[in-house]
C-alpha cells in the first residue's frame, strides 16, 4: 500500500512540508482511475493559515470539481484527519481515506466509518517520526493546529 | 438576535457574496467579548475554490489565533453548516453556532449539539430569499457548492 502513487504524494508533501519548518502533514486526493487530482501540505506556518491543514490544501489544490469525482475518490493524508478534514470528506463523498498514522493524533475515523466511509491505516513509521521531530521542536504550533491548549 | 453584531456580520457577508454573483453564504466569528475576530463569505465562484465556504472564510480571515479564543467564541452562518464546517466548529473547539435559516439546506446540526455545541436556528427570511435567487439563478453552481449532483 505505501507504493500507492497517493501515499507517495502525500508522504512527499509532508516532508516538502517538513523542510519549509511547518506541521509536516501532507495529503493527495486521488481519483477512481488512479490520477492525483490534488496534493498539498498543512500551510499554518508558511501561510499563517488556521484553514490549510493538509487535507484542505489538497482539495483547494485540486479546484472545483464535478461532485461525482469526489465520490469516486480516495484522500491520502499522512495523519488521522482531524474533525475539520474529515467533514470535508463526507462533505464531498468520498468514499476512501487512506491514512499514514493515528498514533500521533486519532482524528473523525469512527465518524468517517459510520457514515460509510471506507478507512485504512498504514501505520507508517516516516509518518511517525515526521510528526515526532516536529512536535519536539515546535510544541505550542502542534497544539494550535488541533485547537488545543 | 438579528441585531447581533455577529448575525449582521454574516448577513453583509452573503449580500456581498450576492453581490459578486457568488454563492450568497456569510460568516462571521465572535469572540466571548463581542468582537468580530473574522468574516468572509462563499468564495467558489469568484475564487474558484473548494474549500472557501463562509465559515472557513471567516476562519481563514481570522487567521491563527490561540485554542482559548476559539473556545469561547461563536460562529454566525447565515445557512446551516455543511458536514466540512461543523466539523471545523468542533475541530476549534467554537462553543455556539448561530444559523440564520436551514430550510434551503440543513448540515451538521444534529451532529454539533451531540458534540455539545450550543446550536440556535434565527429562521431568517432575508437569508432564505438570498438563496432561493441563487438556486432559480445557478442551481448547477448550488448543487457543486454542497457536493450534490
Amino acid at each position: 500500500m505505501e507504493s500507492d502513487i497517493g501515499f507517495k504524494a502525500a508522504l512527499q508533501e509532508a516532508e516538502q512540508g517538513s523542510s519549509e519548518g511547518g506541521v509536516p502533514i501532507g495529503a493527495a486526493l486521488v481519483s477512481a482511475d488512479g490520477k492525483v487530482l490534488g496534493r498539498g501540505h498543512n500551510m499554518r506556518i508558511q501561510e499563517g493559515s488556521a484553514i490549510l491543514h493538509a487535507e484542505i490544501s489538497a482539495l483547494n489544490n485540486a479546484g472545483r470539481l464535478p461532485a461525482g469525482t469526489y465520490r469516486g475518490a480516495t484522500m491520502y493524508t499522512t495523519l488521522s484527519p482531524c474533525d475539520m478534514c474529515t467533514g470535508a470528506c463526507l462533505m464531498y463523498g468520498i468514499k476512501r481515506v487512506v491514512i499514514g498514522e493515528n498514533k500521533t493524533f486519532l482524528g473523525g475515523e469512527e465518524y468517517l466509518k459510520q457514515r460509510g466511509v471506507e478507512v485504512v491505516v498504514l501505520e507508517s513509521e516516516k509518518c511517525k517520526e515526521l510528526m515526532k521531530k516536529f512536535i519536539a521542536e515546535k510544541p505550542a504550533e502542534w497544539n494550535e493546529d488541533i485547537g488545543e491548549e
